[in-house]
């Protein structure tokens, strides 16, 4: 790695969590200077502006997330264990989640949904990827038999992702982690009762 | 009402929609003295600080839209109808919520939650509010007979605000309405199947 893409990965991986805390619209230059320790300037040398930063700290949170994700759910087969697994790594991971200023999808929606910014696109890219997993676990569920006929792939993917969504909202915003404790609790009550042959 | 508190009000009217939009957090203060058509004196001469500017926008924002609850919810006596409109309210009003920035305790909690911020408190007290709202309908339907027994109002609780939020969310970031309306057909059909005698 040469020395400016160091560089580069030293200002992402230390930005990210104030992006993801403060905001990615709303997070002030003099933050970014501050953590980082370098002037306007150097960080104007590696990026193009304030937001070229943002996205670059959203697609690292992102990422860093999703391969978590692969790793706990990837080796499982089964498709209902799957889906329970994949609801469950989020109360898991609540406490580790937070201290990193909570799900980046989320804050970055609702950060850009009232803006033109590239930032919005990459959220909708985001989502959409998320959706598609749910969706292709679903769908190969129920093309191997493990999963009922009449589930709707992706009504179940907009259940899963407000659930997962809102309990950590209304668990990070109030401190009391039954929130998110409970929406699990509810979707893997579902899985077994509902999708599971 | 005096000039003094015209000038407030007309503040606060203006600025609302705006840190809806851009973050209780995020908003600058050259937007907000450019959409009042006010100087930063005039404006500090009736706060006393951009966060006191931020809560009594948080504060109109939030009073607005539980009032046009309690007009549409109200004057229903049936527990489950009660609940099936409250849940119908915010499909028929995304649009106009949309168009206000979004859910003002969503957008406020997602801004606040990690700060120390007056606006934080002011959030979690929304919450319960509106947790203390639906647990009281579902506790009085069980009383009065319309709302089985072995329903726990906590849960129903979490369960219709996080279905709520995370379908403005999912809606509101991807322009596509479906994920509102599969949230709220969802309750509606739960309510009817698991709540209603």
């Amino acid at each position: 790695m040469g020395k400016a893409e160091e560089t580069r990965k030293f200002i992402i991986e230390t930005v990210a969590p104030i992006f993801n805390m403060h905001g990615y619209e709303g997070t002030a230059l003099s933050q970014l200077t501050e953590a980082t320790g370098l002037t306007k300037g150097a960080l104007y040398g590696n990026f193009k502006n304030k937001q070229e930063i943002a996205l670059a700290a959203l697609e690292y949170n992102i990422s860093r997330i999703r391969s978590e994700i692969s790793d706990t759910v990837g080796p499982i087969r089964n498709s209902c264990d799957k889906l329970a697994v994949f609801a469950v790594f989020y109360r898991n991971m609540f406490d580790e989640i937070s201290r990193r200023g909570g799900c980046p999808i989320l804050n970055a929606a609702i950060d850009s949904d009232d803006t033109e910014l590239p930032l919005h696109g990459f959220v909708i890219r985001s989502i959409d990827q998320w959706m598609g997993m749910l969706i292709l676990i679903v769908t190969r569920g129920i093309k191997r038999g493990e999963i009922k006929k009449d589930i709707d792939p992706e009504a179940f993917a907009t259940l899963f992702i407000s659930l997962i969504e809102g309990g950590i909202m209304l668990s990070k915003a109030t401190g009391a982690r039954m929130h998110l404790e409970r929406n699990v609790a509810y979707l893997i009550d579902k899985i077994n009762a509902d999708l599971r042959i």
